[in-house]
């Protein structure tokens, strides 16, 4: 690593403050401090690196640290930013997709920053940061620069990107990530019942995803709803009879793909 | 391979029928004929392959095969069936996810069949299909353990699997499969006009996808929607208050999260 090494405070012990806060130390930075609200979760991450001390208080008057990084969920990152003490001047980057940076000039003492990890986090399961996209933000380009920097030591996607963007990644990202698990959930219970692994699913799954990236995804699109095979689409409606909310979706999207292939029949016909 | 080898025509010269003519071939069976109603279709796929013939008539009357691969649209089948000729008591097995077994009944001169890729094939577009899973189905057992076996030549997951299995099979594949692709689209339009590159979004989805086959996919839900995010959720449905469509998959989906979310507080409070 060529960038400086920091000491970083790590305020949260949930899942993305492990993941950061692991990966920012064996980047050669040091988590000096791990708050959590329960000190028992603020000690389990605090115990999992190596210099960490755990704490419940929010008083970091005496905390010497580069960053304080608020890694909470993104409906507590004001109320913290609001309880905490910081020393005045300090260098506070929050890790949400969805909140602006603007969310800090109500903290005149702060330096605000941003520090958003694209990726899905759960405990117990290791994530290589490495191809993780990291958007950074910042009130002062010092700062902008030492976040970029900093993500650039865990991440080969280090983008400073404004608030703007951010949200539209994160908004593009509840689409590809949180939604297509919804799908997948909904295949896994229409499978269920028929004692049908749902593990079936995996290679063509495993093999939509390659060509969606291969390609632009409305390009690539197939099955029933494209081809308008109205014989399969009425027969796939008539077995989720039973399941209104399925019955939903499926019809959302069957005339999303539709209304898409008839967007592009008109351009390809100018 | 310990399977017989077989001689087999196939009816279609599209991405079904390249990408099962190539395995077949690979694991020891012969494509003696490929059909398709465009002459130079049948060639460029009979070329691929060693020892076929191309043709554009459905006379099969004279034509020596084991079995007879209808690899074709599934609004196409029932069309070739009715205009082909193949000889009396000939194996003809259709590749469709979703026309049962029974649309053979019609035929009394034929043995009916079903052999099922559950995967999303293209042209040029290699796939393993060592692990996609093969349905099979026949009218007799006969010849449902010989379809058994040559699904079991060119992957480890064969399956004898009923009409109704198969047709469930095939709309959850619907979910997912078609609909992510779909998703997917929308995030790279969504992505499009900030200039911010789709590939941004591969490590997320790729971790998505490996955590749901992992888990139970509703389990392991996150994003705005299951935490009832209303910031996030009312921010995400102005960004697309002019893509109506779009706000509409949002919506539904959201809604369908929240019911199953709601569902899943209601058993665990049992």
């Amino acid at each position: 690593m060529t960038t400086t090494p920091l000491s970083i405070a790590m305020l949260g012990a949930g899942n993305v403050a492990w993941h950061l806060g692991k990966a920012l130390e064996k980047a050669g930075h040091r988590i000096v401090t791990v708050y959590s609200r329960t000190l028992a979760r603020a000690e389990f991450l605090a115990e999992a690196l190596q210099q960490a001390h755990a704490t419940h208080l929010l008083d970091f008057s005496t905390t010497k640290a580069d960053l304080f990084l608020v890694a909470v969920k993104d409906d507590a990152v004001t109320e913290v930013l609001q309880k905490a003490v910081f020393p005045p001047g300090s260098l506070v980057a929050h890790t949400s997709g969805s909140l602006p940076l603007s969310i800090f000039t109500a903290f005149t003492q702060l330096r605000g920053g941003v520090f958003y990890p694209l990726q899905t986090f759960s405990m117990g399961q290791a994530v290589d940061l490495k191809y993780t996209p990291i958007g950074v933000e910042a009130t002062t380009p010092t700062d902008s620069q030492l976040l970029l920097d900093l993500a650039a030591s865990i991440s080969e996607q280090a983008l400073a990107i404004s608030s703007a963007e951010r949200q539209v990644m994160h908004l593009a990202a509840v689409f590809a990530c949180n939604f297509t698990n919804h799908l997948l959930g909904i295949s896994q219970q229409v499978l269920a019942p028929h004692q049908l692994d749902f593990a079936l699913l995996q290679p063509l799954v495993t093999e939509t995803i390659r060509k969606s990236f291969a390609n632009i995804p409305f390009r690539v699109q197939t099955g029933p709803a494209v081809r308008s095979d109205e014989n399969t689409l009425h027969h796939h409606r008539h077995l989720l009879q039973n399941q209104p909310g399925y019955l939903a979706v499926y019809n959302v999207l069957t005339q999303s793909i539709q209304e898409q292939a008839s967007k592009n029949r008109d351009q390809a016909s100018k």
